[in-house]
Formats: structure tokens, C-alpha cells, sequence
């Protein structure tokens, strides 16, 4: 059971740990990404440059202890490519001096770290500057799960197909993909709504729509009707579950 | 946050739960799944009729405590879907027996309760006997998530989607759904690999497949490339992840 990425890592230096905590209830998380969080030097997490919160601090918070070393990394949500580049390589920088001095490192991220997160951009970074550093990643429970809970509706069953897309760009992967499928997830769902809804009932898909809004935490609900989601600013941390009526 | 589906549950009457206890590592669990394991009363899981063994309830045994109330029940996988219907209905009703009876109950699943599991038809078979009964899931780790984990490569990223598919059928799946999407799982590849394979090969994403068995077990193992597992039987529980190469 080996998933480093390096074949001869550095005995010398830290482990990097790439952690799910889950979308939000922090019971969410699994016993791993508990234990890992118990034992590891440093807890890495992202904040946005104007603030020093991190939601995925905040759901592991119960299981850091007092003494625990959280570093929060400023990963500005820029439009321009560069300056986004050279924060990334910044913080990997970051990550990277203290993992070379030994120390064991966890970055958080909200749901599954290769699932939508930019814990994947972070590991090559830090893999491209010393292939020797040992990298890993623990699953963890992404937002469709817990919001298919929430809603007590199968995802998929028998051997029927999921599609599993972003409406950050609108409801383009949806019409591009969406033809015939049977059941559908769309995340971030804030930004576009109208023209996803308009992408759901172009592929058929609007009758078995229901919309989550920030799912095991405060302020969670369900909207049965996601329609109503165009007569409002839906919140960041909005999903529909979209499942084919027969 | 109520997840229940009757809006009217009878006080009397205990708790169904579906909990999803991830695909093989008991470290897996959520705090969640483990603290309900503690409190209910009866853990249900499926055996096949010939053996009175679970993969279930082995996973989840290490936080099971000797005096836990284990029942397998038998779902045989028939093809003949009078047999098998009747067999589900048979086993809603011991359950329901238990539920009535006032005693909380789990039933355990691999991976998460509402993606590919039986959890939803016997959630719909109790609600349809007894629409006052209280009916929760909670998510698990699915096989593909810790997957993606093991070969430390981002499931799908950005602005981009992602096809769940079962290969149960063979490669049909992939067939009507993967043309030009950027990322695939294929599940349960062990029946019609030669198929599958065509498939990945017909939508131009067999350079980036790679697959994995029986994952966080024993025995688990990467396949770099699912062409070899053509020459062997694979085993049950083995899946492939795609990534189309640029």
C-alpha cells in the first residue's frame, strides 16, 4: 500500500499529507485524516489574501489540539494567470522549507483533496521542485455525498452512469455531456444559475433537479424547486443533485 | 439538518440507517459512521446465501464491540428479479420487525450507501411498508475516491467533469457517455474487461487508464496498464481511472 510519489524519498525530510475534512459537519471526517492530524508538525490550509479564516481549519478545528501549528497560505482567487502562478509556487515554497527540515505537513481541503481541489496543483509543485519528498493523499467525503444524504436520494444504482460537473463556467459541461445521462451532480452553482437551469431543462434533467446550499453546516437547506435558486444569489456553496425522470 | 424522509416519524419506532463504511481500510469510517455503530442496536449487512461472510462487517468490525448485534442477511444475486425482489421484501421485513420493535438500526454498506449500493432499494422497500419510519444515510468513502488516493492523481479538476460508470454491462457505458470527457471511473471491471478496454481505446482514453484492485485490502494493487488485465481473471474488486492525455 504505497502512494508516495517518489520512489526513494528523502528519509530526512517531512511527509506532505493532502487531507479531505469533508464539506462541513466535522464528524465527516474519517478516523486517517484524525490520526494524521494528531501526529503531523503542521497544519497548512488556504485563506483568501483579504482575511485569515479557512473553513477547512474550521471543520477540523475539534480534532487540532490547543498546541497545534496552523499555517494559513494566501491563495488569491486572481484572474490573471501569472500572479496566480507565483503565489502557488510561493506557498509550495513555503510548504516545501519546512518539509525539507523534517517536519511532517498537512494541507487541508474542504471535501476530497482530488476531487475539484487545488491540492493536486500543490503536489506537482512541490514534487516538480524535490522529487524526493514523500506525498500523499486521504480521501475524504466529498459535498455530493454528504448532500445526497442529506436528500436520502440514490445517486446512482444498478448500472447506470453519474456525471459529476462544475457550473463555475454556466451550464456548458452540462450540454455538453449531459445528453442522455441519467444522473447528474453540478457544483458551484452560484455564479450561473440561470443558464444552468436553462441547460438542465434543455437536456431534459430539470424535472429531477434539487439544489443543496452549504451542507452539513449552518444555514444548510434544500431547495426542491431549484428555479426559485434565479430569484436569489444562490450561496457560494450550492450543488444540484439532477436525477433523470422516467 | 433533517434528513429524514417521513415528516411524521412515530417516537416509538427506531432508526434505520444506512452507513456507508468505505471500500476496505477500517481507518475509513467517519467519526460519524463510527459513533452511530456504537449507539444502534442491531448492525444489518448483506451476506451471499452461501456464506455467512460480510466485507462489510469486517471493515467495520474494529469498531464494533464483542457484544454487538450482528445480523447478515442474505441478498443472493440472482438474475431471476422475482427471486431476487422477493428476497429484498423478505429482509425489509425483519428489519422493519426490528425498527417497529422500537430498536435502532444499521445497515452497512461498502463504499457510500447511495452510490452503486443496495442501501436505496431497501431505504424505499421500509419507507413503502411503513412510511413513519425514521430513514438516514450516512456517506462513506467510495471505492474511487480512495482510488484516486492510492495513485495519488487528481479525479478531476477545474472547470472540468467526470464520468461514473459501472463496467458491469461491459464497455457500453463508456460507449454513450465518454465521448470527449476529460475524466472516467470505471467500476466493477472484472466481468468484460476485453470490452472495456475496446471501449478506452474507442473514446481515446486508454493512453491515461490505469487501473486498481481491491483497494485498501489485502492484495491491493495498481495496474499501469489495464491491457494486462486482459490475460488474467481480474479480481472482483477491481476499477480503472482514466485521464485523457493532452
Amino acid at each position: 500500500m504505497n502512494n508516495q510519489t517518489s520512489n526513494r524519498p528523502d528519509p530526512a525530510a517531512g511527509t506532505f499529507y493532502g487531507i479531505g475534512v469533508g464539506p462541513g459537519d466535522p464528524e465527516l471526517l474519517t478516523l486517517k485524516a484524525v490520526r494524521i492530524l494528531h501526529h503531523v508538525d503542521i497544519v497548512f490550509a488556504a485563506s483568501s489574501i483579504k482575511n485569515s479564516y479557512s473553513l477547512a481549519v474550521e471543520i477540523a478545528r475539534p480534532h487540532l489540539s490547543e498546541a497545534a501549528d496552523i499555517r494559513l497560505l494566501s491563495f488569491q482567487m486572481s484572474n490573471r494567470a501569472e500572479e496566480k502562478e507565483s503565489l502557488w509556487a510561493e506557498n509550495a515554497d513555503i510548504i516545501l522549507a519546512e518539509l525539507e527540515a523534517g517536519r511532517n505537513a498537512a494541507f487541508l481541503t474542504l471535501g476530497d483533496p482530488l476531487t475539484y481541489s487545488t491540492c493536486g496543483y500543490l503536489m506537482r509543485l512541490i514534487a516538480g521542485k524535490n522529487p524526493d519528498i514523500q506525498i500523499c493523499s486521504r480521501p475524504g467525503i466529498p459535498s455530493f455525498l454528504a448532500a445526497a444524504a442529506l436528500l436520502n436520494q440514490p445517486l446512482v444504482e444498478g448500472d447506470e452512469s453519474l456525471l459529476i460537473s462544475s457550473g463555475a463556467p454556466g451550464g456548458a459541461e452540462l450540454r455538453k455531456h449531459g445528453k442522455g445521462i441519467p444522473n447528474v451532480v453540478m457544483l458551484k452553482v452560484y455564479k450561473h444559475i440561470t443558464d444552468i437551469n436553462q441547460a438542465l431543462i434543455e437536456t431534459g434533467l430539470m424535472e429531477g433537479s434539487r439544489g443543496v446550499s452549504r451542507c452539513g453546516r449552518e444555514g444548510e437547506e434544500i431547495i426542491d424547486n431549484v428555479v426559485e435558486l434565479e430569484n436569489r444569489k444562490p450561496d457560494y456553496w450550492s450543488l444540484i443533485i439532477a436525477k433523470r425522470q422516467p
